[in-house]
């Protein structure tokens, strides 16, 4: 069944998606959205006939609509079972979710650009306050994941010595990190982790600098 | 093996478990946590040694600790599986993890109380500007979430006849919109599903008011 994949080259819940596709070895059509130009494409009837959230990404699996990147990362998981990106015990998938909604819930909600928009025209916030803003809660939230993760099995990824779906969720936000220039001294775990990552070519290649819709 | 929830009454990401466990016909420990009595009883070393988050729900099953609203309920679905509280098939749990998600990563961490005490000390907002910002992300996430619900399956709750994990994390949402007092005229469908979950004892006993650390 031909996969084809809603993308923006910078959206971080996207770039996690196209991390577990490469994990999983599967080639995927890319149909890139802009989210700027044109006032965001995202918006506009056409997209949000597939997605009525106007958010990105969507998964098409043959005539299967998936949304929301925590939900396409688990039925990639659930429907190409090799390599597993989810530990095989009810505990293990649990700190695993954990680690993933410790971004997708708790960080990377607050670094939007809907919301930055938002503090801007609703508190006058210029750049800077922006900047400020983003890093916020990147470090706020990079306080308990340092912690979650030195305290986990030991091993090369967030969970073991295999990639898992935590480590999709943890390189773009570490990515973002470094864009919004956060301070990553308090946090040797998540940089050893993120680095670890981005030694392998399938993160190498679901990165926003690699994609074919970013700016040359 | 038996279970103790570190509980907030007003908390909507513990409302969501409560909701799981009586779904599931669970009996379960109560420790009640105050998020702001005593600066917050969340922040103190005791509960953080629990969490390094420092946020709530935490689930203790025997000697295991799991956190994350989201990890918690599904951890319990795949410990408990009577009855269950997600589809049999991937297509299935894939749109109810949609569901899941449009509430507890679109919606939720905008509303949180970290997030209005920080446009308060950042912006100056006001207790008018916080109830609007409240308002806004809830009503920017039920216009996506209204359309994804009508279009689903046809059935009493979220997706079909029974309810899921997608009930559980759309009723705490739906009474912080009437707490807030968020227009509901545009929603038609969330106030359909939301008030049928209300008329099962599971989800009233899961409610607010109804907990032992509720105020008299």
């Amino acid at each position: 069944m031909s996969l084809v994949l809603y993308t923006y080259w910078r959206s971080s819940a996207v770039y996690r998606v196209r991390i577990a596709l490469n994990l999983k070895g599967l080639e995927y059509e890319v149909r890139p959205v802009h989210l700027v130009n044109d006032g965001g494409e995202h918006l506009k009837p056409a997209y949000r006939a597939l997605s009525p959230q106007a958010q990105l990404p969507t998964l098409l699996d043959g005539d299967r609509v998936i949304r929301q990147s925590m939900a396409i990362m688990e039925y990639l998981d659930e429907t190409r079972p090799t390599p597993p990106l989810m530990p095989a015990y009810a505990a293990g998938r649990a700190r695993v979710r954990e680690l993933m909604q410790a971004v997708a819930a708790d960080i990377h909600p607050l670094g939007n650009l809907r919301v930055l928009k938002t503090i801007e025209s609703e508190f006058g916030a210029d750049a800077a306050a922006k900047e400020a803003w983003s890093r916020r809660w990147i470090a706020r939230g990079f306080d308990g994941l340092e912690v979650l993760l030195a305290q986990g099995p030991a091993g090369r990824y967030s969970h073991g010595d295999t990639p898992t779906l935590a480590d999709a969720c943890l390189v773009p936000q570490f990515y973002n990190a470094v864009r919004w220039g956060v301070d990553l001294t308090p946090y040797p775990t998540i940089r050893r982790v993120a680095e670890a990552c981005q030694a392998l070519e399938a993160f190498q290649r679901a990165a926003p600098e690699a994609q074919p819709d970013a700016p040359r």
